[in-house]
């Protein structure tokens, strides 16, 4: 996407001189080389150095790329836990101009595999556990010419079927730690990264290093971020470049801590690691942190949290997850937003101290909202008409952002036209935006009921009916209306001892006050909802079988009459 | 200056959405409205607004700029105290792609016309305070059409021989709040400043949009201001861009105090705000920073400045005013590096929590460094025979910078060759570099010694010898030596009590430790030492005096012979 530029008055500044990735650890080896990098092995064994001996590893990792063959330009894919080998591939292979291609091990074998061809992968590094994964793929796959494999075994000890297969540790024994790293155009990719969404194929997101390093900065900035912190890895780092931690550490000089391997079951890892290690920032979606505060309810002495700060990404935490992290020491939980388009942060939910005479009710309910964007970032929230909707708390548009560190476009893939609108990257999620600047994201645009030139969320709406004791479940649905272009329709099924005594008017009472008149919804019981394969509400199916539902001028809602 | 920059694979990052200064206060405007602006106006007098109404007088005066003919790369100057005004200059200019000029109100006549002429500057902007020192030269600049006097009064009170002119606060009364700002190309000039050296005209730098840009995040990020910070913009903002706090205040979110007119004389009104605001965050050298200790103890209440954090430049903080600060309650007091070349921070001084063991004397003099440097920039100390100087707190060499907020040139001046070497600039400042990367600048590198190969530094051996009860004054010169290429020479002044008791090796016993054998100078006592008008010592004259001093290889020092 290109934008119209102006251009002034020459500058004197050194505005050549490119933002590269490699000058992040190349700085903290110079002005913080003591500073720790923690990085677990197995439960109890921890490996530990520093950000010179990182730095002088990522040089060694880089002669040896390069007597590999790999050069700039080339994609390099990678398949590894939270650990400091995946660390330092970033900064190795990024740092000589080739692109570190994140493989998401919870991918398919079909999507797998055509991450790997879409970019035409070159090499890929597999950690030792991970081998059956790629294996499964690996006659699948049509570019890749090497293999490498991260163990602290001897190469000739590890089981593996991949071939021509290096060992990490035996080409870094070889090489010297000094490396003339070129200054790359910022502009290039430094990393990419496939979607996961559940239609359609991936989508390519090629990060340039001036992206992520603005991203950075911003983040350190934003949440305030230095050399006074310890930060816990704790998301994912082949997932939207782990939200972009292990990178903030050596930009501001703050100790790291990478977990190693861990699944949502096994998230004591994570608590332990914080405890012993003195973590002061992490992240993590609330499917992490619920059940690590459920084994910190476990532990004989409650850990002190005092002045950890967690970013909460993904789905909106439950306000016990909130309070929870709270009486461990005012620990901050706070609720952001971002995709893998958004590199990832785009929203982030930090108090303001101006918002004054506010119960802590109304502090905790303002704590679930997706937040206020990052500095750099322009954001918009357009309606139907498209135009940005009024900072009310309720009128819902659209989620739109552009930004030096938000997706133009996607790589070789002809889904960039609807996707990128004016330079925006079109989120397709629906929200809201209040008084105090605070987004509320609701919905994907898809569930969103569009009806007399504005939209109602259909996820709000059920959680006001849910309201309503009677209530076992319910889904509103979007129906053609031939007034109102569409019009919410609510699937209401009651629970066995409400069934005939609660009525379509004593639910709307749950609605009423929350929505605005026209915006309340058809109520309808039904015996069951029909479900996708995972549980979700089938709403696909809903909806054509009520298609004609609003056909004949039906309006009761509108009209506030009593079933 | 252009480096060897190598591309990559393309990204598909936004990388052509341009950093602009004026996204910094649109974006204050939309997520931190409500935000106080404090301006004095007077004693007494505070103007108070927030970014919402700083943006809307922001899109005003550029409206109003529009008209008055001002376009995309001109320059307009600006005359002003510390004020809300100043600030609205920095970002209506900038905003429409002109250039905001900093004119400096302490400059010599001659030197003030010179930079309005070299920078052909089209229109001026002076507070009604300062027409005086405009008017001065008003006959000599050549290329200014328009005048516009920043006064709450109406213009037909207001008394000035400068023409055409017009009044800020009348332009805006007529305009429109919204301006359809341009993306201007990041590379192009924000603003300018003209160095002030005491040699040669002043050098003109042009500071790119993406520069300044890049520095304030950077400030924020290294020094942990955030949307609980209240700033005090403490520097003048017509010098080297007022060190570029007001900038941070929007970005961040945090409340802005601007003090508008002092002097060193009147500090008390730092002071003040500083107490009635709540102030966290202010800069200063430590001309102001004395003054204002001094003022704090006539107070019959001390001021609680818990959480305080001051940079101060210029020169080295004196340890009484470290300390002064710290006991008003743990206030901190940052050294930091930088010039109108480094946009202007480069070094700063903040503790590294790896330092451990240190006694408290330990703690104080290591703040007393300039620190290290910031995120994003490449720093060398470079000796004599152009490598770098090892680490050790004692080797001399001269600080070179480089970065995306390093001046790469000087605007239309045949010095940028001497001053810019491989895209560094050449400090012409002299110092060393501690093992925990701490940057010391002790001396101008024209009053360093170069001798045997390695430089030495005059000021640290001036100081040394001064330690001494019976030493008045001293100066260190370098003087031609046959073998040593130079060595140092100390001309010492005894006091009136110590003169002929006083022994030459008892004052090399104050040295000896400190220094290496080799570096031990040579010591003279004489009558008197010469001076410059303002009271310096006159090393030029003292070096031409004692030229021919080893000319007969003399080297009592080296071979530690008493006097």
């Amino acid at each position: 996407m290109s934008y119209q530029i102006i251009d002034g008055f020459p500058s004197t500044s050194g505005d050549n001189y490119q933002l590269n990735t490699i000058s992040i650890i190349r700085n903290a080896a110079r002005t913080f080389p003591d500073v720790e990098i923690v990085s677990r092995i197995k439960d109890g064994i921890n490996f530990r150095y520093n950000y010179q001996k990182a730095y002088d590893r990522i040089g060694k990792l880089a002669n040896a790329l390069k007597k590999l063959g790999i050069k700039p330009g080339d994609r390099v894919g990678v398949m590894e836990w939270n650990t400091h080998r995946h660390f330092e591939l970033y900064f190795a292979i990024s740092g000589l101009g080739a692109v570190m291609l994140q493989l998401n091990l919870r991918l398919s074998q079909v999507d797998l595999a055509y991450v790997v061809n879409h970019s035409e992968a070159k090499a890929i590094f597999v950690d030792e556990s991970l081998i059956p994964v790629f294996q499964s793929v690996a006659d699948q796959v049509k570019t890749v010419e090497l293999y490498i494999v991260m163990t602290d075994k001897r190469l000739d000890e590890v089981k593996t079927a991949l071939k021509p297969v290096h060992s990490y540790e035996e080409l870094l024994e070889k090489e010297d730690a000094h490396y003339d790293w070129p200054m790359i155009n910022e502009k290039s990719a430094y990393s990419a990264c496939y979607t996961s969404g559940t239609t359609g194929k991936p989508k390519g997101v090629y990060y340039s290093h001036r992206c992520i390093y603005l991203h950075t900065m911003a983040i350190a900035m934003m949440v305030g971020l230095n050399l006074n912190d310890v930060i816990l890895q704790g998301v994912p780092m082949f997932h939207a470049q782990g939200w972009g931690l292990w990178l903030v550490g050596p930009m501001v000089g703050a100790k790291l801590v990478f977990p190693g391997r861990f699944t949502v079951e096994t998230t004591n890892i994570l608590v332990d690691l914080m405890i012993s290690e003195k973590v002061t920032f992490s992240c993590g979606a609330p499917a992490l942190l619920i059940p690590m505060l459920e084994y910190i309810r476990t532990l004989p002495e409650k850990p002190d949290f005092t002045g950890l700060r967690i970013i909460s990404g993904a789905t909106e935490p439950p306000l016990s997850v909130l309070r929870g992290y709270w009486d461990l020491g005012k620990a901050v939980v706070m609720h952001a937003y971002g995709s893998t388009e958004t590199t990832p942060l785009a929203l982030i939910n930090h108090f303001k101290p101006t918002i004054k005479g506010w119960s802590k009710e109304q502090e905790w309910e303002n704590q679930r909202k997706q937040g206020l964007p990052l500095a750099a970032l322009d954001i918009k929230i357009v309606g139907v008409d498209g135009r940005e909707v009024p900072p009310d708390g309720q009128t819902v548009g659209e989620l739109l952002v552009r930004g030096p560190w938000i997706a133009s476009s996607y790589y070789n893939d002809s889904r960039t036209e609807e996707c990128f609108v004016d330079g925006y990257w079109a989120s397709g999620d629906a929200g809201t935006i209040d008084e105090n600047g605070y987004v509320k994201i609701t919905d994907r645009l898809k569930d969103v009921i569009k009806s007399g030139g504005e939209w109602i969320s259909t996820i709000d709406l059920e959680n006001s009916i849910m309201c309503h004791d009677g209530v076992f479940e319910a889904a509103v649905i979007g129906v053609p209306h031939p007034k109102w272009q569409e019009r919410p329709l609510a699937l209401v099924v009651l629970r066995n001892d409400a069934r005939g005594k609660v009525t379509r008017d004593a639910i709307l009472d749950c609605v009423r006050g929350k929505f605005a008149k026209w915006q309340l919804p058809e109520i309808i019981f039904v015996d069951e909802i029909a479900k996708t394969s995972v549980g979700k509400f089938d709403k696909k199916t809903a909806r054509s079988q009520y298609i004609d539902y609003f056909a004949t001028e039906r309006d009761s809602a509108i009209q506030h009459q009593s079933p």
